[in-house]
């Protein structure tokens, strides 16, 4: 499995879920300019790791902006750095000398068996391997994206921020014919990092659990003044417990349009779950188990932490 | 108050609770394309008030087709006649011999005060108001339409019949400068005819009693087949039912835009309930007071039974 | 003959030809807001007829917006006024006590045969009329407008003033079923307002031919400091010669689309020229008899001039 | 200088042009899918290469598809195999083993100055190059495409082939920050491949010169059905020529906008001549040399032609 993705602080736990779940094989770590600049958000997922004590899964840098039109990025949640909260400083690794997309390539090639990607930013990364490497698609065993809807969005009315950075990028990997999973705000939106949720981490007793509590208490902040949310909903592992156990999240066959040129719905997940349209279907996430779901999260920061605190002091 | 609608099951019940409430004085009904073709509808709103024994309300025929585009009906919601179902025969009015946006201008300019426009169908007739009679504009309350969603669509994922069939009507009316009401789907979603709300209207032993479980039996068996719902939302009477009680409905301020643009999303209201836009905010339903709802419906529909059955057999 | 006009400097020789010319029987004149507001244009028409002595022709005063979206006026191109240049008083005749919309109506209604549209400012008049009273088209011979191009536009790279004023009112006429005759940019652009032409309106010693001599100088300068011509085109008045000698222009079949969502093409004419879209094929003007055009136009001024010095002093 | 293309019958003679042209130092060509597959471009430009004799430019292969939506080709202009018309064999070298993105890349990073990109097919390849690769943007000194107009299109109304083929390609060169100049078809219109042109490619009595002939003669054909156009337009050439000698093709500074959302203008190039819109100038052409243009063309192919008939026969 490769994790392309923005951190984000929802992000760094869909990072922690990936490296500490015993079932998945974390083969590398791509980033992609969304939540905050390329600069920051890579930054920031070497620091994940290394936070986690998680070492030698390369970490690859890859586009700094979406593929039409300009980045904006979403400092009112995420804080200036794109993961605030946490006052602890840490030696990062190095990032990787290849492109995401390349770094991507070359996994993909090597794998003994298709792989996984879970995308937790903008698609932009992922939609550029479909056109300017086509041959790896036989290699993809299917994308699961966090990103849009089929309910209400929350950077616009009806469009989801990783969308609405790049739409074209979301088109192209939904329209590729490979299995896509769209895990979207309507299934995230239900897991939701509450005083209780918050208090587990900290009861970790470790640094990485601290570290958790710290940005969710940040993004609990930042959720609730610009949405009125009591607790931020923690979009982005959902995807990686979806890999993990297909249980976990309730899947439906529906196609997915990605509006391109709406005046006030560009980037919205069009999801036709009546299946009007006679487009081919891609799978879209309905439903969570919510306690399996934080079940999984925890084992898997409670395995880093616990690790980590061992390598690192 | 006035009631332009496109009869229609649920428009149908509209009319009724318009004419049968005690605190609404209806002055006219009027017309429009929409669930089926202007002569059928026209018809429909005749038959319903001749059902209900409603006597000397005007009505007139108006738009048979929308502002821009072609006019699609919604055969496959409410039947060749728009008002499949109860097989009664009833003799009716004549239509007035006027068009309905002259009705609606006379009705206007002759009103003692401001008169509230319920509008149950697309917003064709309205918005032809405002444009070819903006001088009667101050002598308009408010407008309540049922219509849009602030969450998914019914016509397509994100679009609701009445606004997807004239979406330019609807900007029309929503940047009209004058008060809106917009009772959209997350709200009329909640007013299911389930079989005990059928069972009561058999119950009340009238006619049009019968007529109403007649109605909601045929329109349970196209919502089941066409959405899957066991038990169909009863859209149009909700919109009367909020200005007869507005504790009914509760609403909250908020910009509703018409998506005019978009290639899978044209006609979709778009509902800026954060308020990032910064345009002019309408009045959003947002919650039902179902039992209130229906006690009003059923009191209304027993009150014109009654005078009916006695008037009429 | 009809003439539904925004005067306007273009549309006021529009109106003299449509007055002076011999072969016509103008029976109203309606305006609409476009190049300056309704006030405006109602006025300006209202003055034109004045100085042309032309009495007993009932103006009304129509739209004051376009359909969908809000007014912007070329004040740039027509001054203040909207007719901008000659420094002449004259008293005027009242404006008509109906709409425009309902004064085409009782024009057409009345008309032993079959009346011409000719439509010189947007079309928002003339497509409020085609959904208020559908009753009527069969009671227009053809609709004739100035208007959008097959080539570039005016107002936006691809857009004509009038067309891009209000699309969804092109649309409506363009697609209504009725014969319609497009005389664009690519035709008006060859009747040049030279100084040679100046002067000859300046020769014929009347009144009126010093007016439109004063109108083409200010024309001319705005022209020139907007585009860079340097010669003003005299739009509107040729889709009155192709009414009154289909030989002054050639036209050809082809559709017009109207461009209704481009981002940067909103009100763009879209001629299929090559019949390939299969869509209902439209009249357009492609080619101008200069001279004859002018011969025209020089003709219906020196007319009206002659009869308007001796009236008026 | 790079030459990145989709032969085509006219791309063949900038290829040609290219190769052949004393002052330019061809480094490689790519190829893109667009006018046929691109399996079939590919073949046509390493055949066009072994008809004129020259070797050792490498050849690359790009995408095969637009960076959104589907490939649609031109094969009613250039026929079934992309380049239809002479009846000629002849061996071609091997395709290079990296894509067209990669041998840019290369090329620009090996290139001992900035290096001038010409592109006379859609834009996927060079839009990928600058997503993919933004650290070889200073490398290009600029991008030279045809493409676009600023009048007329000729695929659709307003959209021209390369253009209309992958607008998103277009807007994100345009609005790259690099220098582009635009050479559309307002200027290579007026580059036509006449009977006399025909004659004295014929006449040059190489082989080369009669394949030209021959790729002209049906391209006629084509133009003549297609567009009733007696001589076809000889689009691509213009663009290498402009590179050539800067006198040839006359540009001004203009805002250069894709148009991406229409319903009828997808693709359009909206090009704002009189600068309204307050958007970064690209350079765009409006005027030919149409003597000047031939020379250079007849030139070079007579001088490929010698060479090649040596070398070949």
């Amino acid at each position: 499995m490769i994790i392309d993705c923005d951190p984000g602080h929802d992000d760094a736990l869909a990072l922690l879920l990936g490296a500490g779940d015993p079932r998945l094989r974390l083969l590398g770590v791509t980033t992609v300019a969304g939540n905050q600049t390329l600069e920051k958000t890579t930054h920031n997922a070497l620091k994940v790791l290394a936070l986690a004590g998680v070492t030698g899964i390369p970490v690859a840098a890859g586009c700094d902006r979406p593929l039409v039109g300009e980045l904006v990025v979403a400092a009112n949640i995420h804080g200036v750095t794109g993961l605030d909260g946490p006052d602890v400083d840490v030696p990062v690794a190095e990032v990787a000398a290849v492109h995401a997309v390349e770094l991507m390539r070359r996994l993909l090639a090597d794998a003994a068996e298709p792989v996984t990607l879970i995308a937790t930013g903008p698609l932009t990364n992922v939609a550029l391997l479909l056109r300017r490497h086509p041959e790896v698609m036989p290699r993809i065993r299917r994308v699961v994206f966090m990103g849009g809807s089929t309910e209400r969005g929350n950077t616009t009315p009806y469009g989801e921020f990783n969308i609405v950075t790049d739409p074209e990028a979301a088109d192209i990997v939904l329209r590729s014919g490979l299995p896509t999973t769209m895990i979207g705000l309507n299934v995230t939106h239900q897991a939701r990092a509450t005083p209780e949720i918050i208090a587990e981490f900290r009861r970790m007793g470790s640094r990485l659990g601290a570290v958790c509590a710290d940005l969710m208490t940040f993004f609990a902040g930042t959720y609730l003044r610009e949405f009125g949310f009591p607790d931020p909903p923690v979009h982005d592992p959902v995807a990686v417990a979806a890999v993990i156990d297909a249980s976990v999240v309730r899947t439906v066959a529906a196609p997915v349009a990605v509006e391109l040129t709406g005046t006030h719905t560009r980037g919205a997940t069009v999801v036709d779950l009546h299946h009007r349209t006679g487009r081919v279907a891609n799978a879209v996430g309905v439903g969570l188990r919510v306690d399996s779901f934080w079940r999984l999260l925890m084992a898997a920061v409670r395995q880093l932490g616990g690790t980590s605190s061992h390598t690192s002091i």
